[in-house]
């Protein structure tokens, strides 16, 4: 048995490459203990990862930090419920996590707090030898990609970004597709946010969802920080939901890199108009005077080092339904996600859309298969649940992350430079390498393994 | 009567603006008389719009110009079997079509020849007093536009660019959708050719389409000169069907212009493979050498001076079904094409997409109601019925031409600009102002009146 996995892990080892062989630092050790879990940030999305957690039996959760009373204790009862021990709270002021990451009892932690808190977080967290299971958002600078790829590399802490999208089923399923060969070389690939978040950036302050026009101060949950970044900043907000699928199709950072982009915005009116239309709002209320910088749609265009186009896009102010928009290009055939369909040429009748159903149940991937059941219930249609697994079973075993650091960082530096692309009227912008070159022979390991 | 049309004319003149009310060369005196139309080029396309006006009782071919022997005998069979008299032909050699520009009896010419001849032609055209009935393509140049804009400034000569797509049904359904407000203020818009060219690109010598992997000397038909742009050139080649129908609901040249585009090509694999894959190609074949330049996927991005985002999709070497990707976006709402579907608040069930059929229906154009009987059976749909419709009305009517010079420029520039910024990187590249500032006082013309 030990024989059996060591020889598992040596060739694991062998496929990853030298440069991301895992950690050193982590404390657990074996099946028999539970890993350990701290939760910073337990509001809407951290209280959701939370109650993923209490299903496992392989996990518990030893701690939990947050500033806002309510959802503390919301957080508390689900643990108790669960037939836990109520865990160490830190609550006292921003900081408190701080405190957290010394407490001795924890071996991973979720950061699911406001995106300007991530990087510090996480930072701290690998510095401490805290595995890190991380929230996606957009990158605040460029500085903080490269901070976190540095931590990580001196630290060697496990660090996951939480890209859920990835392990959507449909995604996965065109994720087999791809690596059979369905539809032959990658050309161009789109993917996008469009999600009518009107609702989640203003509401009444005290429920999470809209009825009413309040955000900052007045505002409850997101609509307290996640509007600010409406309010000063333009460009693609956030881009992972798009761009980690179709890095996993392509690629990133194993074989291939994002080389360029250029970025578009449309002007901004949704989030003025929603405020005027609305009941509670109209032209006189205060924040009918406020001037929101992100336009309404953002286009960016990316070019790889393989030669591939990506578009991205970005729609969170207008009324639409929720669309990620993916669209997987090859040089045999299409898949679409807006129409649900797909043209393989010498399979599809000539000319015509097919729907990508059959297609989706023929090549469902062997880890939904498998986990169908446990997934089920699980948020986002069990996709949640698929990220969350993956991160507690690579760190049991001591496995790389299947969506790192560098993923994360190539990702998230999106935001800046379609940030600076605009600013500059259009100007292509180029993305680093935060690799070191080593994206020339790092290889795939996204959902490769029967474990997760 | 006379007097009611007196009172027409003027209010039409007030409702289009001083700046292009008109010309003063056109020989057209009186419904009694028929337009007098000469054909300069009766390829494929050419044939088809030359059958569309030996339907009308207001139009008569008096003279042909090609220099393909078997077009030209299928252009006059169909002339005389249609009970008119044979027209005059002009076949000898390249410049033959100016021998048919001095022909007295001819009032119109249609230009329907390879792309890179159609400023030549539309210019001299317009200097030998014709009016011209140009079909679409991208330009060479961003000169070429501007001999057009001020040759046509110069000689007041009608020119119409004949692009269908701005008359397809949904999309003049959508227009008058957008004329009524249906999709708020507009916000971002997409359009594109994504249509699978390969058996256009290359064929067997004889046939129009497929067959074989010939092009050039060896090609007929589309495949002796349009593939040469896909071998030498890189960028949005065919911008009229998207960039048509997306103007006239932004009001380009009418109160709206384009400021700046950026363009990004993806990898060019989809006619090399068409080559090697193909039956009569194969590795071995002369043509799987040739390195074709144009990018199997270009997006390019448009920033409009009211601020709209546009994106253009050019896809025209891979397998894929037809589609022109329209997406019509506003503060109310969102029609797409590709899954003909739309969402309109307050009127769609919240977060569903719904079938678009029904608001087509409701907001059918009135030009569609009225003419559908004559357009039935004419090419694409009925829409080729239409802009030649307009094209001999406006032209019989003395009024502005529908989709004039400046639409032309315009359109057809973004083909020059989308290489450019290509082959800088992905750099934004200015519009030149084809309407020297005209664009902020002329107003929109496009189907508006009852009779074209």
């Amino acid at each position: 048995m030990q024989r059996r996995k060591f020889i598992q892990q040596t060739s694991t080892i062998g496929i990853i490459g030298i440069a991301s062989q895992g950690f050193s630092i982590g404390k657990f050790v074996g099946t028999e203990e539970k890993v350990r879990c701290g939760f910073i940030g337990v509001g809407a999305r951290g209280l959701s990862t939370l109650s993923l957690v209490l299903l496992r039996k392989d996990s518990v959760v030893t701690a939990i930090c947050d500033i806002d009373p309510i959802t503390t204790a919301k957080a508390v009862k689900a643990v108790t419920e669960a037939g836990y021990k109520s865990p160490t709270l830190y609550t006292d002021g921003e900081h408190a996590y701080k405190k957290l990451l010394d407490q001795k009892d924890i071996d991973v932690v979720f950061i699911c707090t406001p995106w300007e808190w991530h990087t510090p977080m996480s930072v701290d967290a690998m510095k401490a030898g805290k595995a890190v299971a991380c929230e996606v958002a957009g990158a605040m600078s460029i500085d903080e990609c490269w901070q976190m790829v540095r931590t990580y590399e001196q630290t060697q802490t496990p660090f996951m970004i939480m890209e859920n999208v990835c392990y959507r089923r449909d995604v996965m399923a065109v994720l087999n597709m791809v690596r059979q060969d369905v539809f032959g070389e990658m050309i161009h690939l789109e993917g996008g946010y469009q999600h009518d978040l009107r609702e989640v950036k203003f509401n009444d302050g005290v429920n999470y969802y809209g009825g009413g026009v309040e955000f900052g101060d007045k505002g409850y949950s997101e609509a307290k920080w996640r509007t600010a970044h409406s309010l000063n900043r333009n460009g693609e907000l956030y881009p992972t939901h798009g761009i980690g699928p179709v890095s996993s199709f392509i690629n990133i950072n194993r074989g291939n890199r994002f080389e360029y982009l250029t970025s578009m915005a449309s002007k901004a009116r949704g989030l003025h108009k929603h405020i005027t239309d609305h009941p509670k709002g109209g032209m006189n209320h205060a924040n009918a005077k406020v001037d929101f910088k992100l336009g309404d749609v953002v286009t960016t265009n990316i070019k790889t080092a393989n030669g591939e186009s990506i578009t991205l896009t970005h729609d969170t102010n207008l009324p639409r339904p929720y669309s990620l928009g993916f669209r997987v290009q090859g040089t045999k055939g299409i898949w679409m996600d807006v129409n649900k369909s797909m043209y393989i040429e010498g399979k599809s009748e000539p000319h015509r859309w097919e729907s990508a159903d059959a297609y989706s149940k023929t090549y469902d991937h062997p880890l939904w298969k498998k986990y169908e059941n446990d997934a089920s219930g699980a948020g986002h249609g069990g996709m949640d649940w698929f990220v969350l697994n993956a991160f507690i079973e690579a760190y049991k075993r001591k496995d790389p992350m299947p969506l790192d650091v560098y993923d994360h960082a190539s990702w998230a530096v999106i935001t800046c430079l379609s940030e600076q692309s605009i600013s500059l009227g259009g100007e292509p912008q180029s993305f680093p390498d935060f690799t070191d070159g080593k994206w020339m022979s790092r290889k795939p390991v996204f959902a490769l393994g029967e474990a997760y």
